[in-house]
């Protein structure tokens, strides 16, 4: 199915795009393919110079000799989008290099496929025999959480002018992180910051201590930015980790998955039969004529499918 | 149905929220009984003070004898939770009005469904008989903008430090927003920030031109807070409206809110399916046994399900 090269890996990706007929016997293969990889979220507000990171992130791991693979996923919505283009072009300087490949996934229009998506791109780039994938999203919703679920370790991406973000939302950066990460620690007000998070880092009760990290990730030298220091905590927290957060245990449940691909199974599915012949054809058009609602149609379908 | 009551429409809301056995039948009778209330999505990043906003304007329209529906969904994720609860608490000060009706929504584990919940509740409200319905959410990922597309007139809410995200989200504010507020206007740098988005405003292409409003929703005088005048904003937009957004007009979508509704009726089913006999309960078995993949899986339900 691989033919090892990137262009291979980016045909079956465009298929869980476009939710390619062959999809579920492909990814039946891919799943039993397997990989080692292991996955490292970033997430942040926007504007905390997440895509720079990564981008330091993929330089120091190519400098380890690692096969590395990055999803960036844009939700291209208010609140988020817009800058996340620019920085996507400035990863791009990596498109040249065999051993790294970067895909952006767009939101819009997904439906509410796009963890599922994620899932997917994931066990592809794992049987694509990439030895490093990270997952970069600008993490605020049900949706983002979702997609960070997939995640081996979480890093949290905050800046100094986070502090009102740390305040109010305590517990659920505390459920997500398993990494604090200051960027643009050379600002005013970093060590305000720093110290507030070590303090939420102490509430924490498991056996993981969650550290907190100081970066400079748009600084050019390679030596003081931090970045290597992250790097490392990423491989303590794999090696330490006795803990999977409960909300990443369940999400990661076979049973969850496959009722997530079959309920968007039966969608296309149903998309296809609207549009082939009675009685479903009859259905979509007594609905778009308006002389059933909704919730009627669907009973009538319910009942049409035998199972 | 309705006892007219704030307890039996509890009830019923409760039924979406859990997926009660009979809620397409429930559903599909509410939606047949219609109501005439419109919806105003109320958005914004954490921190604008959107729950005191939506607190005022109920006070307002109550004055005007009006009844008022208010659905407050709750991510309860990193970078949105937190601070919520307490805005909740404070909303709740109209609980004892037998003309006013607040709902929190959760999404944690509604696993995609909350804008079906969403949309379901909407309705409720409507055939309930409220005269206007207030959807608070903080809008970030594609999640919030389902959401918000069963809104009529969407408020964007923004305070005086949102500077850098108007810059970098111009695209999507603009698909957005029918009025823009700035809250808390009266700290330093409103003026900056209400002039970028007057700018900002003057882009759009439509009929309508939309406003930017200057709000202190804290104010307890009730004379100078600026809700007065975007209640009567929500009214001009409400007359005014040739131009419904493409992207809402889309999703308002009969065929896409039955592939909705069908698609988690198909997955509660298939859960039932799992725990009841073969061939359903032997494939979950295997699937939790890891003889079978969840690709593989939905291959086989595939083939036993009869269209």
């Amino acid at each position: 199915m691989f033919k090892g090269d990137k262009r291979s890996l980016a045909r079956l990706l465009t298929y869980v795009e476009n939710r390619h007929e062959d999809l579920l016997k492909i990814m039946a293969e891919v799943y039993s393919k397997g990989g080692h990889a292991l996955v490292v979220g970033v997430t942040g507000p926007p504007g905390a110079g997440k895509s720079t990171l990564v981008d330091k992130m993929i330089r120091v791991l190519r400098g380890q000799g690692k096969k590395v693979g990055v999803l960036a996923i844009d939700p291209s919505s208010p609140f988020s989008g817009g800058a996340v283009l620019g920085d996507r072009i400035r990863m791009q300087d990596h498109n040249a290099d065999e051993g790294v490949f970067i895909r952006s996934v767009g939101s819009r229009g997904a439906h509410g496929g796009l963890s599922r998506a994620t899932r997917d791109m994931v066990m592809l780039l794992k049987a694509f025999g990439v030895d490093e994938i990270i997952i970069e999203t600008v993490g605020v919703g049900q949706t983002e959480l979702d997609i960070m679920s997939v995640a081996d370790t979480t890093l949290v991406v905050l800046v100094p002018e986070s502090g009102d973000t740390i305040q109010t939302m305590k517990a659920g950066l505390m459920e997500i992180a398993d990494i604090f990460v200051v960027n643009k620690a050379d600002r005013e007000g970093a060590d305000r910051i720093f110290n507030e998070l070590i303090a939420l880092s102490e509430m924490h009760p498991g056996d993981w201590s969650v550290p907190v990290m100081k970066t400079v990730a748009v600084k050019n030298d390679g030596i003081n930015d931090g970045i290597l220091e992250v790097i490392q905590q990423i491989q303590s927290h794999r090696t330490c980790k006795k803990e999977p957060h409960g909300y990443k245990a369940s999400q990661h449940d076979a049973v969850q998955h496959c009722l997530d691909v079959f309920s968007s199974e039966m969608r296309s599915k149903l998309l296809m039969l609207f549009e082939s012949a009675p009685p479903y054809s009859s259905i979509q058009k007594r609905l778009l004529e308006n002389k059933i609602n909704p919730y009627e149609a669907v009973s009538e379908l319910l009942n049409l499918i035998k199972v």
